[in-house]
């Protein structure tokens, strides 16, 4: 059966995540249901990563079968004419082979973190950033962030209810950068914790609001213990921006 | 009486435009009444120009006058802290002599215009762009765009409900970029006609997708006639980027 690999943008304020689930539309659903309008097949898509509630994508990726072929234009456009009125939006589609797997094959994802940080709130932007009034000192947020990067046991970093068989994971790069008035997060890795980013962010605010010295990240690390890091950022800042295979 | 100049962030979607009217609400009613509601007093905002409906403002810039003297900080909090709900922020707030006029006062004003130039819909800039699904010369639109800098009678890119006394404007400088999938017109001038710059980006657009050649514009311009020129682009690309005083 032919396989297609889509690329796909979305805002994720107001669904429940990329995964199906009883209580709200997710991101699947409205995709799995595009499919089946154009093709008349019932298929289930397979995302690279689920992202949660309220995370947006740049750059999510998946795939499906069908058992016609189409061409690469007509998946993309007959998708995106069955999801008008949602805030979600194929890129491309493209014809693989049938050993490719969207969450399997992949071998780098990347990730972005988004604070808006000055002292009036957003206009343009709600539900897009993180915004942060209080002052962030974005080389000792970068600098801190130093300590995470490489393989580690990131305990300290992970959701209570991951559902990771182990918490070691190795992080490619973490870059914090200034971008007008904007503090951006860049995360590589293989694959991530459940809420990792997150946590990540909400420990970084801590150390350029200067609460916390860049050292203290490395302690929290150390410690394999989450009530060492610290708060979870909004889902709202979060992008997965896209995958490499 | 103390004047106040305020530079004003807000998304236009939902607004009837910067000016108060009776059929909907404006940005100026929502500023006047946050300003009543901490300074209990009776206020009227001017603007640096006059926003339509749907347009957007990265920097828009009012002025009125209070009886009392506040910080600068407690101005842009205060009617911040009344306009939560509402897609507008306040970004500064200064302390200005009773010479000065936000509309009057100004001598360079910018706008951006931005056009999402991909074959696929927007997930994540629903009405903050106009998604022009067919491919443009990027280049063309540039060089056409120069036909149109200088002072010229502007009449065949003025609305017909526009009030001006004169049709003659000048451009300072109109700028046609590429910005990933995006294009921007950014345009400068002292002054604008009425739905000038949606008019021209219009007609830009005839250009990109290759509707028309570069000269047309020069052609359309000198026929002083608003049917030779292009279509009026959607409100929702527009950006009020700035003021110069």
């Amino acid at each position: 059966m032919p396989r297609y690999k889509i690329t796909i943008e979305y805002d994720g304020t107001g669904f429940v995540g990329w995964q199906r689930q009883d209580n709200g539309l997710s991101i699947q659903h409205v995709i799995e249901e595009a499919v089946v309008s154009f093709s008349h097949e019932k298929v289930i898509a397979f995302a690279s990563g689920r992202t949660d509630a309220g995370v947006h994508a740049l750059g999510q990726v998946a795939h499906f079968d069908l058992s016609r072929e189409y061409s690469e234009k007509t998946v993309r456009d007959a998708i995106n004419a069955f999801m008008r009125g949602h805030n979600i939006s194929v890129l491309s589609a493209e014809r693989v082979d049938d050993k490719f797997h969207a969450r399997f094959s992949s071998v780098k994802r990347s990730y972005l973190y988004r604070i808006l940080n000055r002292r009036s709130p957003t206009a343009l932007n709600k539900k897009r950033v993180w915004w942060v009034p209080v002052p962030l000192d974005v080389n000792v947020m970068h600098e801190a962030a130093q300590y995470l990067v490489g393989f580690h046991d990131f305990s300290s970093f992970r959701a209570v209810r991951c559902q990771a068989k182990s918490p070691e994971k190795t992080i490619d790069s973490i870059c914090v950068s200034q971008v007008g008035k904007e503090i951006h997060i860049n995360v590589m890795a293989q694959s991530f914790l459940h809420h990792q980013i997150r946590n990540i962010a909400g420990t970084l605010k801590l150390v350029g609001a200067g609460k916390w010295e860049a050292i203290d990240v490395k302690a929290a690390l150390e410690a394999r213990d989450r009530r060492q890091a610290g708060p979870t950022a909004p889902a709202c800042g979060l992008y997965f921006v896209g995958v490499e295979y």
